[in-house]
C-alpha cells in the first residue's frame, strides 16, 4: 500500500467511475480525483436507448454512482472540468473548471477519455432534428423530439441503432434504418444468424442495406427528409423524415494520452496491456479510448464494450492503487442485446472475419424445452470452430441467448473444441432445458463434420 | 465397422433407446436389437410429474421414440419382453415374451436395466392410494387418484419428491412433504440456498423435516393417514391423507449384471468407465444401474440423471457400434428443476459433501438486471472453492439458473479457479443482464476471502 498515492482519474464513465471505485476498495486512504468534462458523475450509456423510450422511467436513473456517493467514498470529483494539459515531468494535471483551474498532482494516472461518435460524411448534417446518442443531454434531445416526430431514420444498423430503432418504434414512430453494410449487425453476427431477426423485424421497420445517407434536407434549418443511396445501383432516394438519428460507431478519443507521447496502436487507441497500463510507468488507460488484444486471433482490437471497460477499469482502479489484478490474455467481445423482443449475443469471431476454408460452422436451430413440454421458445446456436474443431466463436438468437453464449465464453476462455463442449453436461429438466441443449447440438455437428473429413 | 455386428441393448428406457438410436448412427449395417420388459418404448422419466398435473396435456406425450420409429431405424424392439438369462459364453441372450421365448445371439451387449424405487420401512404400505413415480403407468394411476383426493402426502423432498407436490398442488390438493433429512433437497443444495425456496413454498405447503413416515393407517384398504415421527424428540403425529407418494430415492437393478460376473461397484452400480465399458469385454452398460466417477472429487457415484444417462448412451452406443466416444474423467452432475415457479440449478459438490475449513463459499444475491433497467427477477448464486480458490461447485435459485450454472459446469470442466471465472467477460446489455452478473460477483467474494487470508 502506497500512502502517498494520489490517483487523478481523467473522465467519469463507466471506466473512469469504476476505476476510482476499486483505487478506493483497494487503498482506503490513497487521494482520488476524478474530472468529468460533461456535468454528469458515472451513468449507463448503454441505457440510453430505453430511457429515451420511458422504459427506463427517468433518464436520470441511469445515474449509477451519483455525486453523494462520491463524496462518501471520500473520493474528489471535479464535474464540468476539462483538463486541458498533463505534465508528465512535474506530474500534474491541469484542468479548468468553468473559469477556474485547477492543478492536481499525481502519483497515478488513469485515462478514461472515452470516445467521440464518427459522423459519417452526410451534407447539411447541421439542422434541427439530427441527433447523435452519446450522451444524458443528446438522450433528452431526442426523446422530446420524437414526442412530436411521426417519422425517424436511424443510420447504422449496428447495436446502438438497432436499439434506438427499437425504442423509437416502441413510442410509435414509423422507423427507417438506413445501413452502408451488405447486413445489419454486420460486426457483431454472421448473415445468416441476423437474419433471423431481420425475418422478424422487416414487417414492422423499413431496412435499407449497402445504402449510404447521403444529404439531410431541411426546410427553415429544420430536416424535412434524408437523401439514400443504393450502393451498388447508385440510385438515389428521398425518405420524408422528422429526425435523424446518427450511430454509425465512435473513435476513441486520445489527444491528451497523445499529448503525452502514450504510444497509440494501429486501431487508433491507447495500447494498453492486461493490467491496463499504458507505455507510459503509473499512466494507466481504460475503455472506449483505449486497444487491446483480441482474445481469439491475438490481433489488436478497440475495446468497446461496456462488460469489457468495467472489468478494464477494475484493472487499472485496483493496480494504480497498490493491488494486483491482471485481465485474461485478450478480449472475448462476448456482447449480447434484445433488440424487437428477441435475445441476440455471440463471443469470439464471426466468420466474416475468417478466410474462407480456415473454418467450420455448426448451427442448431430447435427450442428451449423438450419437445412433449409446451411453452418452449424458439433458440438457434451457431458455434464456429477452427479446422481442428478448437471453438473461435458463437451465437445465439433466440431464449436466453445471453446465458447461453457465457457458457460459450468459458470454453473459448479454456480453449476447448466443439468435442469437449458437446460433452459438458448442461442441466437439464423438462421445464427449464432439453437433456441435450442446443448448444450442445451445434457442437455435435462440428464432430460430425470432423468425423467425415477422417 | 463391424459388419456382423449384433448389438442387443437390454432396457428401453432414455439409456437403452439413446444408446440404439447411437449405434444406428455408427453403424448403418449393424443388427440391433432391444428388449424392454414394459409395455412402452423410450420417454421422459422426468417428464411424469408434469404429466400428472396435466400440464404435459398426454401422458403418452412422453414418449420421445415409438415403435415406428424404432422400425424405420430397423432397430429390432421387444416390448413387455423380460430378459431372463445371458449366456457370456456363448453369447446368447434369453427373453420371454409372454410365453413366446426368445433367444438372441450378441456381439456387443449393452445392459440399461435403470433403478428401482427405494421404498422406506414404513408399516401397512400395501393398501390403495400409496405410490411410487417410476413408469407411466404409475403416473396415470396417481393422475386418477388425485382426481378424486383432496390431500397428500409425499415421502420424500428431494427434486421428484418436490416436483410432485408441486404438481398436485397445481391440482388443487393440500399438500404435505415428509423428509427424514434435516433439509429439503440436501442432497443438491446448501442449506442457505435451499431456504430460499423453502421462504417461498412454506406458506402453500407443509413440510416435515428430520421426519420419518412409519405407517400408513388404512380403512378397507385404503389409505386415511399417515403416521409421522419426529426423529429428534420422538413425538409422533397423524396427517390425514386421501393419498401418500413414495419419493425417496432409487436403488440400481444389478441382478442380470450381477449373473455374468459383471464388476459391481461400492455404490451398488455396475462400474463403467469412460467408454461406458463394463469390467467385461464387449458388454456396456448405461444409465442408472451404473456407478461412474465424480469429477470434482474422483470418488465413486451413481449416475441417476437423466442428462448423464444421455451422454453415457451416445457412448455406449457408438462405442458397441464401433465409433469412438469417451466421456469426461468424472461426472458433474449439473441439475435443474423448477419447484414452485422458482428455477434452481447446480453443478459439482456441495458444503454437505466437504469437510469444514476445506473449501470457501462465496455468495452473491441481487436482481438479474442492472438496478436502473426495471422488470428484473432475483437471483443468488454461490460458488464452492476449494482454499486455493478452485471451484468445486456452484449453485444458483432464480432467473436464468440453469444456464447461469452451465457456465459453472464449463469452469469446473476446465479446472478454472474463482479468479479467473470472475474475469469472464459475461454478456452485457441493460435489458438481458448487468455489466457485473451474479457468477461474476459470487467469485469477487472468493478472491476477496483469498486476498484476505495472504
Amino acid at each position: 500500500m502506497n500512502q502517498d498515492a494520489q490517483i487523478v482519474i481523467i473522465g467519469c464513465g463507466a471506466g473512469g467511475g469504476t476505476a476510482a471505485q476499486f483505487a478506493r476498495k483497494t487503498d482506503r486512504k490513497a487521494n482520488i480525483t476524478v474530472f468529468e468534462k460533461g456535468k454528469y458523475p458515472q451513468y449507463s450509456k448503454c441505457g440510453l436507448p430505453y430511457a429515451i423510450s420511458g422504459i427506463i422511467p427517468k433518464i436520470h436513473n441511469l445515474i449509477e454512482f451519483d455525486e453523494e456517493w462520491f463524496k462518501k467514498q471520500k473520493i474528489d470529483l471535479f464535474l464540468n472540468t476539462k483538463v486541458e494539459k498533463i505534465d508528465l515531468e512535474k506530474k500534474i494535471v491541469y484542468a479548468k473548471q468553468q473559469d477556474k483551474a485547477i492543478q492536481k498532482p499525481f502519483t497515478e494516472l488513469i485515462i478514461c477519455t472515452g470516445s467521440k461518435p464518427f459522423i459519417p460524411p452526410i451534407q447539411n448534417i447541421d439542422c434541427d432534428g439530427v441527433f447523435v446518442v452519446r450522451t444524458i443531454d443528446d438522450a433528452e434531445k431526442i426523446q422530446k423530439y420524437a414526442k412530436k416526430s411521426k417519422t425517424a431514420t436511424i443510420v447504422g444498423a449496428g447495436f446502438i441503432g438497432l436499439e434506438i430503432a427499437d425504442n423509437l418504434y416502441k413510442m410509435g414512430l414509423k422507423i427507417t434504418v438506413v445501413e452502408a453494410l451488405p447486413n445489419i449487425l454486420a460486426t457483431n453476427l454472421d448473415e445468416d444468424m441476423a437474419k433471423i431477426l431481420l425475418d422478424k423485424i422487416s414487417s414492422d421497420i423499413k431496412i435499407y442495406t449497402d445504402t449510404l445517407a447521403t444529404k439531410v434536407n431541411s426546410l427553415n434549418n429544420c430536416i424535412k427528409s434524408v437523401t439514400i443511396k443504393d450502393k451498388k445501383t447508385s440510385e438515389e432516394n428521398t425518405i420524408q423524415t422528422d429526425m435523424l438519428i446518427i450511430a454509425t460507431g465512435t473513435r476513441p478519443q486520445v489527444l491528451l494520452a497523445e499529448s503525452i507521447r502514450c504510444k497509440i496502436g494501429k486501431t487508433g487507441g491507447i495500447l494498453v496491456n492486461e493490467k491496463a497500463e499504458t507505455s507510459l510507468k503509473n499512466v494507466y488507460a481504460v475503455g472506449d479510448c483505449t486497444e487491446y488484444l483480441h482474445f481469439v486471433n491475438n490481433k489488436p482490437v478497440l475495446v468497446g464494450l461496456g462488460s469489457i471497460v468495467v472489468r478494464q477499469a477494475i484493472a487499472a482502479g485496483t493496480n494504480a492503487a497498490g493491488g494486483e489484478y491482471k485481465l485474461p490474455k485478450g478480449l472475448l467481445f462476448t456482447f449480447t442485446s434484445d433488440l424487437f423482443s428477441i435475445e441476440l449475443a455471440g463471443v469470439g469471431l464471426t466468420s466474416n472475419f475468417l478466410e474462407k476454408d480456415t473454418f467450420l460452422s455448426g448451427k442448431y436451430g430447435g427450442c428451449s424445452l423438450p419437445e412433449y413440454y409446451p411453452g418452449g421458445k424458439p433458440i438457434t446456436v451457431k458455434v464456429i470452430t477452427d479446422t481442428n474443431g478448437k471453438i473461435l466463436g458463437a451465437q445465439a438468437v433466440g431464449d436466453k441467448a445471453a446465458q447461453r453464449i457465457d457458457t460459450f465464453a468459458c470454453a473459448i476462455l479454456a480453449g476447448f473444441d466443439a468435442e469437449t463442449l458437446r460433452k459438458l453436461e448442461t442441466a437439464y429438466a423438462p421445464p427449464v432445458a432439453p437433456t441435450l441443449d442446443a448448444e450442445t447440438l451445434a457442437c455435435d455437428i462440428i464432430s460430425l463434420k470432423l468425423s467425415r473429413k477422417r
